[in-house]
């Protein structure tokens, strides 16, 4: 299987996953059914859109609309199907999903941009985390919702990680990408998992004591 | 009367009227000159910029300013006459005008991305609305209004709707480029104003019933 | 000493004291170590970002990672040292050079796109505003704060005025860059500081007076 192939499928995964979490985070507030989609498909092709403007190359869902048909579709399905999506479980399993989602986008990112040669070793670390959190930022400043920079939740530094991992990998043995891929996504996605199992949330020497009036 | 020609009238007339209503919509908060003339020119070519960024084209008012001073000019003469457009008559004018414009960008930006080959058919619609309503989006964002996207107003559907209209009639009529855009703009303004007169909202069924804590 | 040479020296000096009050601006809130740093990087660079995906020119920090590594390291440094820098002594000071920060950036961003000929006179007026303050109004966007352009300080005028400055004398003397560019930033930041050091206002006359329900 090629390291093309390996992307699609990947960020195939991530689109579809991002839309489903997409459509229910913005679903806790009225919203209607076209704003619904517009937020789950922004969403799921918002980070990866960002990144390629910044890139200058053609924005990944132009010339491949399956990107775009997948989000578009979750999201409908997701919007038909709220009631179902809202049970306990069943969002949980959503949070699981959406880790395999950011863990996937993140590294995904983060290798698109080091095989451009942007910006090394900085570049790539940035535009992974784009990747993986952009299309959550947009979606929440849309919806008026707090963005996940200002919760105490342990979301991007697991994507941080991960892209660590692939870019260092990458960096001493440049030949197994598809490995570097999978061992970033595989740590990434891990410590989101834990983070959600165990409730686990940033620490309080590693957040600002606001001083207080 | 060529196709750029009513391309350019086109998007002066919504250029001119999206300046007018950004302006109003934010100096209901207090707003000062500086900031109202920003938010006003954001309102009026914030959508096009984000469509032509997307589409990796030069920005649609760097080579021609007549966009930009239009833009300019029309949101300091409504911060001037500010008492004037607030009167209940007159407003109720400038949501028509707003319709307008809507109506003029959707249809104006579907078929720029359409002539581009961009991700057809999906390109055009995304981009279409995005830039009929992208310079709001900003603008309610940059002033802390909940977004059009959040409310229950009838506001981008008919913008869709004027949006496929034009891009099927471009699909079986190539050659039909003015008919198709009359058709599409007449329809996604009809349908916007009949929800003005008759004060329309979503209905119910459109829209997700958020569970209750 | 050439143009490029000193228009490195002001984007480097800048790029730090945005880090250092993008990180300040949202440490009133709880905010974690990962989000600072993002946050801070955003201020420092979010602005000519905007400025180069609109001029469609490559993000000035891709080729040369040293603006990225001062923000980050400005960011994590004040993150450590938020209790000194919130010191009220302290805090003044940061403003100025905060008002450094946006003179130096809006006539830079003015010059470089004055001198790819973008949109003469109008498009390096609007690309060196939004340069100086583009990346707070991100910052203040993704952490839920007012946006500048909501408030009555002094803030983005002085820019406009010293980027007007800098455009003038480089219309009338166009080898005179360094002395426009000197120029253009010391009234920038003079009137900037003179808000400051006065506590002044934009007059009311200047704002809206929003029609009461």
């Amino acid at each position: 299987m090629s390291v093309d192939h390996v992307l699609f499928i990947m960020a195939m995964a991530a689109t579809i996953s991002f839309a489903i979490t997409g459509v229910l985070a913005v679903s806790e507030r009225r919203v209607d059914f076209f704003s619904a989609v517009v937020l789950g498909v922004i969403t799921a092709v918002g980070g990866g859109t960002i990144r390629d403007l910044i890139l200058d190359v053609p924005v990944f869902w132009a010339n491949d609309l399956s990107y775009i048909r997948a989000a578009v579709l979750a999201s409908i399905l997701t919007f038909v199907a709220q009631a179902f999506f809202s049970r306990p479980q069943v969002f949980k399993l959503i949070l699981y999903i959406d880790g395999i989602g950011i863990a996937l986008f993140g590294v995904a990112g983060a290798v698109k941009t080091a095989e451009l040669g942007f910006g090394w070793p900085v570049g790539p670390l940035m535009l992974g985390v784009i990747t993986a959190i952009g299309g959550s930022l947009i979606r929440d400043v849309l919806s008026g919702r707090k963005t996940l920079l200002m919760t105490d939740e342990v979301y991007a530094v697991p994507v941080v990680i991960g892209c660590l991992v692939t870019l260092v990998t990458l960096k001493f043995y440049p030949d197994l990408t598809s490995e570097a891929m999978i061992a970033g996504t595989v740590i990434a996605f891990s410590l989101r998992a834990s983070a959600i199992h165990w409730s686990l949330r940033l620490p309080s020497w590693f957040t600002t004591q606001p001083h207080d009036k």
